[in-house]
């Protein structure tokens, strides 16, 4: 068990002059300097996050965390709770659209059960982690105890422990849990210190009334629970969930195994404040992905210095945006790997007039 | 041989009722209505571009065409000329970014010698339909005859209708040819209306003394050649390149052959504009990938009315953009074609209450 004083002492930033080292075979290959752009950036990032000039990104993961919201009683969500063990299932029997997308990069889909309001039965490849069966309503108190928070952050951490030891190279975030927007929001107004206005959007897809009605949900779980900005487990254990939890731990996991992590959208940038707010250098090990629909996303993104690769108007979680995300991470440490040098395939440099 | 008149004649727009009955098909998939924002738009154009409700994209292929510019003796590259086919050996042997991320996404790699200065020998897998051996300075008159920008784009239809034939499923479009981005910027402040300074940037690199330079060549051969905007088959003879036109052709035929082209970046579009000017309905045929740096490229979506995929800072060409592309649209078929139905996963639907 990591306490949080653990956490923040063990992850350590990436060694910059390995970048350096990256960008210098980079513009040693068949092409104008730095004109393939982001892809240069990623390729640079993974080198140093790895210690590895030519990382290899074969074996691919995408961590799904399900839990359920007790703050779904206040009627915040467009679908039913019920569908949070339902697309469990969903991901379990390959039908669900990070299942396609996951296998579309060559990605293994590993879904958890962090508390979902459901006892699942006879399911393969499926990591029971249940810490209860779903969070408490935060309109009327802490979401969960202070424990129940660390636990969720440690299921994380020991989540990639395990598959680095079996020789993971990045893994990619993803959640389900309906009502969970609703908490994401509520982390973000409280770890950007942003009005709930700013970082409140429709989620599955509410109506404005709806809208206002998760507003106020928002803004009264804030005033009765007083979460501590400058304590991430406060926060999480007040107005967080177990799959939130789970996914922080996942990011200080990825930094503490020195392993890439590619985030998905909201949740997961809910996730990221948490696991920043605890230990701030665990950042320099996060790829962004997309950037979400979610009005608060671009607040968050900014508060973690993370720039997406892509917009693609995307709202659905799950990991979907972050399975892309890793397709293009490792196009480009391909880039860093199998390019030729101008050497190797006599192709003249950049004329000295220019 | 197609003339104008039989191009523009044949080709027609998709049919709007297949993109409906797309809509419909991912309204049923277990994820929130448009949730999957930007991959639900890529797969709905692909229905109807192709007529086919579970399109496939299994059999994918990049077409670089490569070719020589006479405006080069202005001083316009900050590479040396030998570079075009120093760069042709090196896609040949595999070596290059576009050979790296088309193996990534699954395609072949097709090389086409449009009009390189250079008499290649012995090269497998190789397209010989060279024009000439570069076109001519175009600030000292006309790049090449009207016959022969006919027959450049005849023999980027060709191509797409000979792969067609082998079960070609998508095209991405790739160019080689220093002193491109200097024909191409003419194409675009002619077919655009913009002020060649609006369109015109660094290319692989020139420096900004490079810049001014440049900026005057394209104006010099406006007014030298004073192309005819209302005529794309003028504008490619006077300020074009065999490339270009060949790039211009793989669109036009793959509006023919009903299949998706993916174009890269900025000579790409100059392609794009000739393609627009000579049938405009073939840009329904058409996915942007991304947006590059070289400044006229945003000028040409608007004239195209195409919204790029992606912004990675790219300035590279040769299709490198085209291909992560193409590994985007495929992503958005596969949910087409692979997602479970709510029935089918017994996942309740949206409450009604909202």
């Amino acid at each position: 068990m990591y306490t949080h004083q653990k956490i923040k002492e063990s992850i350590v930033a990436p060694d910059p002059r390995l970048a350096m080292k990256a960008q210098a075979k980079l513009d040693n290959l068949t092409k104008p300097k730095g004109s393939l752009g982001r892809l240069e950036l990623i390729a640079k990032q993974i080198v140093g996050i790895t210690g590895d000039l030519s990382p290899d990104l074969r074996n691919k993961y995408i961590i799904t965390m399900a839990a359920d919201h007790g703050v779904v009683d206040e009627g915040v969500s467009a679908y039913p709770k019920q569908v949070t063990a339902q697309m469990v299932y969903n991901f379990i029997s390959g039908g669900a659209a990070i299942n396609v997308l996951a296998k579309h990069i060559g990605a293994k889909v590993q879904v958890i059960d962090m508390g979902v309001d459901h006892d699942f039965k006879g399911l393969d490849s499926f990591a029971d982690k249940k810490i209860g069966y779903g969070t408490a309503n935060m309109a009327k108190g802490p979401a969960m105890t202070e424990e129940q928070a660390l636990e969720s952050i440690n299921i994380g951490i020991d989540t990639v422990k395990s598959l680095a030891a079996k020789g993971c190279d990045i893994i990619g975030t993803g959640d389900m849990g309906i009502g969970n927007t609703t908490a994401s929001s509520a982390i973000a107004a409280v770890l950007c210190d942003s009005d709930p206005r700013m970082v409140t959007g429709r989620g599955t897809g509410v109506d404005g009334d709806g809208l206002e009605k998760k507003l106020t949900v928002i803004k009264k779980a804030i005033e009765v629970n007083n979460p501590d900005r400058g304590d991430g487990l406060d926060v999480l254990a007040k107005v967080g969930g177990f799959e939130i939890g789970g996914i922080a731990g996942l990011i200080l996991g990825a930094a503490l195994a020195r392993i890439p992590v590619v985030i998905d959208g909201f949740i997961s940038g809910a996730g990221a404040l948490i696991a920043q707010c605890m230990a701030p250098q665990c950042t320099d090990y996060i790829l962004p992905s997309h950037s979400s629909v979610e009005i608060g996303h671009a607040i968050m993104l900014r508060k973690l210095d993370l720039e997406p690769m892509f917009d693609f108007d995307m709202r659905l979680g799950e990991g979907t945006g972050a399975a892309l995300g890793i397709g293009i991470a490792e196009a480009a440490v391909k880039i860093l790997n199998e390019m030729a040098t101008f050497d190797s395939a006599g192709v003249s440099k950049k004329s000295k007039n220019h």
